[in-house]
């Protein structure tokens, strides 16, 4: 008796992960998905939770064993789901995330400046799609809303998606930060289709509430914790500084001619375009390298926030609810103008400040619907006993200034 | 009231590891020490197991933390450890292994030939003595075994050391195979001092006949996992190629000038002897960011292997208990010199042969020490009831061959 | 050489707990102790949640437990805490249930109509103060919040206090409500004490935050779960209608002489003072065999109601957010006098109504105060960017209904 | 659209355990199999393992959810199993231990003199056959081993069932003995149909080794603990001195009127098989209570045995594999005899010895089959480089002596 296919992944957070269809397999070993691998999940948050190594790869198979299971379970409530589009959904989860470059969000409006990661996902499952003979169009429909089931959409793409869910398990898991664990097989197990949307039975409303302040936790716990923002803000400024840099020099700049290219591209989206396979081959290592091998580079700002990078010196950082005063930041410059002997341009990638945002919900992205008994369907924020009912109206805000370790503020 | 010094990080692995030593937290602050960021523990394990992506840095600190649990239940248990101790214990377990290259072991005897990483690690700690002021003299002895109270070095070094029990837990942990789970706790709170020696009480028996399972299990499941195995001989064989080339040519070879200059070296360990410094500069990224730089090399044999290794397109591997045949072995290697146009000397980077071996427990090695209720103390080995009893005589060995998956074996 | 003294016991939600003071030993081996053992910690939550079979002597172990790591936090950020003070936190704490009769909350004021289960607790203590040669004192006294050092108190019992945060954590472990999971670990960790009272450190208030939503889901989900809320209840109305018959009866009523003692005495407290050791000799097993026994009395609404739940038969119930309408109780009432016959006050053991309050947080009761970098103490519920502020005007309360399964609403 | 049939259920060991079959719904609603709930898996255990108060009925689901993954698995890699034989093999399993008296294993027999458990659980099976009109009959060949797929069987009854799998699984998660934690799904996923029996393929043969040491663990470690050992004996002495007592006296003896009558039934076999319904309404609640009972009763050694256990006062056990000495014992006896004023026949309730076996695997059972990639097939003992190869000649076996903790051995 011949066996079926089957490949079983051993995962920490869900046991085991089993690919048993030959083409997914496929789609997992071309190299252009093997690159994920290469890709923090959570680009520079291992500098505060050091177990936060986890990668791109693994997050898009953990989300990928998600959809199965939830789509298992619409399945075993009558909902009709067609092999192919169980196919295609599976697809289009593992490859969600296909388009994300080094370091992923951080670096995502400063590598390539005009296009989003889910635009670039489009390309390369469009690409791909010919590689593998047209197999894919079913799943490309369904990653672009163009499918008449939103449902298969709204599972990989919503407030409520596959992917939020294996990004909370798996971001808590790894870091250690067990606040964010939510209860992802329980809120699967109260998904229905109504109306071929998503929702979620009453009776799992605590659980959804649970969901989303385990969200909110993990953004201000984890995401945006404030040496993690001092970390990523760092990598900004680096590759702010090397594009500046690069485009005013010639020769190779970075330890990689593609970075190079792109670095000096005018017009990154359309480098893209035309050099798709170039792009596949970017990953963290490129970034890093580069940056260990600007930590010898003659231009200060460069090499300084190199090597504060790489020894993991990372600028103090303020983070408060009330805005930034504007002269305390301008006499934090003027200190750093003075104390490293820098001009006031050079000065700014030392002293800078921003805003970090956390929103619970937002009743104006897709919706989470919950399922009454009585069949009506509502929006959860207007669910009066709910605590997100009270959290709509404003997502939280807070303002940061970082500046160098050497200056006082 | 000034509240004492204290970090905590979280961990995944113990839930809290806490620095309260200001010494302790410079030495991790500083950038050698954090040069193990950027070193995977598992070289390539990650291949099959997509989560074990922890880091030598999480490892230490983890080892670190078992180290401040033990100390503590001996001292509760009345064995006398003064504070200098403690503090030099603590230190000599997050430096133990500071000596560890680029994808440590794997490649341990390949980038620096003639010097062990205990070595290294041991130079590290020295030049660090110095820049801290003499302070990490104690936690050096300790390391070489030269301090009179042995069992502060059977904690860092011996077959029941924190060192394993964290890296068991760790990897068992971080790649979701649970059988290699061990009850570090429990092994922690059966630990006492005998003359001045490391030794396990009576009752504790089971709990490290287990541990020593969980560690033979983890060694064939994991370790010595057989598309791990081929991966890691993958790495092994580009950086040979790597080494040949670089030495028959001049200019810039990989990304990194130092490991051109180490692969260049004739006496590598001299090398690291008078560029110390250097050497702490060298880590994963390089390695792989220049392999996937060689992708591109006019090289036939590093091209490929860098090619491969990228994309995770994995040599072929046999592993079994009998022998490799010497002559089908041969027939493998006319077949790829064929079908890839190599000569015999560049084939052999593409099919070898070589044995793995497991060996639960080493007699001959530093004892696991059991103490009676009466007093006495005996080798774990020698207790009949054991498992362990059994299979001290020869150490496990499988024997394997691999091959490129364009050959047919 | 001699060790000293040390127990350590196995448990599943904090790996070991370890006693090393022979005094506290004695207590726990006392039988009044070893009653708790025989004690559900969560009443008849089993009957959704089969593995939630906990016992009281198991959750006051835990809530030691975090005691001693509560303590040993704050002596190491340099709270003074003598020994003896220590050692009267972990007693206290050890003892706050004791006083707990069978199926703890459920039956509080159903078997002992006017005295609290924290009076009892203080009877039982002063008692064991005596058995104890006065070496509990200091104990009680801060049980009773009467000792200076407020903070000891506040560990006891507040809103933060280790009894809640064990038995969220316990709770959510057997039940398998993986949403109660809180970090307890890491909100010990925030503790600070601050003029003499118990504070956390700002940047633990989204632990805090995550702790008070886990609370409040954990009441809808398990505590107030609408099938264990009708089998508490059946669990009452079988006591109540015990109690009617046992003082119209004469002879053995129950399994347990003291229990028919307890249910014809006019005054259950005094009784108690009199007979505190009869008190200490009754648990969950007198009243679950005397109700095995009842299926088979006379009384049709006491062997009715005792099959019921022995067979796991439940009233069913509606839990919602109106008030329940009056009119429909009613009919209710009618159909089941008919369809069971029975009289009206019979019927009204098996129809009946209520209301469930689950309250997030009390500004009324012991704050949580959160202690500022600058100084300054806030209660929780004052900092405007917590979900919290919004939640403390009032509590949450659903209204349910119970009826038969017989009859249709 | 009708939704399909759908209960879940939360287990703390596997996430939910769902029920999706209405008939196996009504069968654990029937009162005998909700019985279960008040049998407690491990007996005693929690004397030592406060967490181990797990029931039957949690056990027995728990291995229901197995059987379920383990079909699922199998019928995924081609093994035709059909519906019929699908809910046949759940069923079977749900009520593979629905014969256990009150304490199980320990008291099996004591109080049920000449029938095995397994003997009465098909007696109950069958009775159950007749409520379910014949529905059940497919369930019962399957659990007499006397349906031609042997697997099915083998599921639940060899020496790698879903039932082992369950309890290792449950046992040390309830227990919180980590090291018993098996890789159970794992295991699933190896199994294969071969032949129409159950084997395992070669890659999962660690897994399987690492099972059987953990379950030889879990012996020594938990269920022949030796304090668990001496407070099960203590419990069957007590119910071998009510028997005694029970029949030469008349009128109530324990709490419970059927207890009374099998206690003084000379062949309670056929009592059971006259009053299955009577047997059926016995468990743990029953002992206890009359435990309770008869800690006032006026036979010295039924009272002080009774007391004491309740009390957790355990007879002292000294367990060596070392023969017991016949001299020690007796001195044991006399100085019992003289210190508590008791006859011999009355000390030897408190002074005797016994065997305590733990046996890794036994080849003379249903075997343990490894299938080859070749396609043979060898009994896992056979596998020269396994450590269970050399364990299978004779079981371990331990010698225990108990004796009160007023004398002096």
């Amino acid at each position: 008796m011949k066996q079926p296919f089957r490949k079983i992944i051993n995962d920490p957070v869900y046991g085991f992960i089993t690919f048993d269809d030959p083409l997914i397999y496929e789609i997992i070993s071309h190299p252009w998905y093997q690159r994920l691998r290469r890709i923090h999940q959570l680009a520079l948050a291992h500098l505060v939770y050091p177990g936060a190594v986890h990668s791109r790869l693994h997050h898009s198979m953990g989300a990928y064993h998600l959809m199965c299971n939830a789509l298992q379970e619409l399945k075993s409530k009558g909902t009709p789901i067609s092999a192919e589009e169980e196919q295609a959904a599976k697809i289009a989860i593992l490859l969600h995330d296909i388009g994300h470059g080094p370091f992923s969000h951080t670096l995502e409006h400063v590598i390539i400046e005009n296009m989003r990661h889910e635009e670039i996902s489009l390309l390369i499952m469009e690409a791909l799609n010919k590689v593998f003979d047209q197999r894919l169009t079913l799943a490309i429909q369904i990653f672009k809303g163009a499918y008449p089931k939103a449902f298969l959409h709204q599972l990989i793409s919503s407030q409520l998606d596959v992917d939020r869910m294996d990004y909370l398990s798996r971001d808590s898991f790894y870091s250690g930060v067990s606040e964010g664990v939510i209860g992802y097989d329980r809120i699967l197990k109260m998904m229905v289709v109504h109306n071929n949307e998503l929702a979620i039975e009453e009776k799992g409303v605590y659980s959804i509430e649970k969901f989303l302040v385990a969200r909110r936790l993990m953004y201000w716990q984890a995401y945006l914790h404030k040496t993690v923002l001092a970390g990523e803000h760092m990598l900004i400024k680096i590759l702010e500084r090397a594009k500046l840099l690069a485009r005013n020099s010639s020769g190779p700049f970075s330890v990689s001619p593609i970075l190079d290219d792109i670095l000096r591209s005018a017009d990154s989206a359309s480098y893209i375009r035309t050099h798709l396979d170039h792009y596949c081959m970017l990953d963290d290592y490129d970034i890093l390298s580069s940056i260990k091998a600007w930590c010898r580079h003659p231009d200060k700002v460069l090499s300084t926030l190199s090597t504060w990078l790489i020894n993991r010196r990372i600028l103090k950082i303020r983070l408060q609810v009330q805005p930034i005063n504007h002269s305390e930041k301008e006499a934090l410059l003027q200190k750093t103008m003075q104390a490293m002997g820098l001009s006031s341009e050079e000065a700014s990638y030392f002293v800078f400040d921003g805003i970090a945002v956390n929103r619970m919900y937002n009743p104006g992205d897709e919706h989470i619907r919950i399922l009454f008994k009585d069949g009506t369907v509502k929006d959860i924020s207007s669910i009066e006993y709910l605590l997100v009912h009270n959290e709509v109206e404003n997502p939280a805000k807070k303002c940061f200034l970082c500046f160098p370790d050497t200056v006082k503020s």
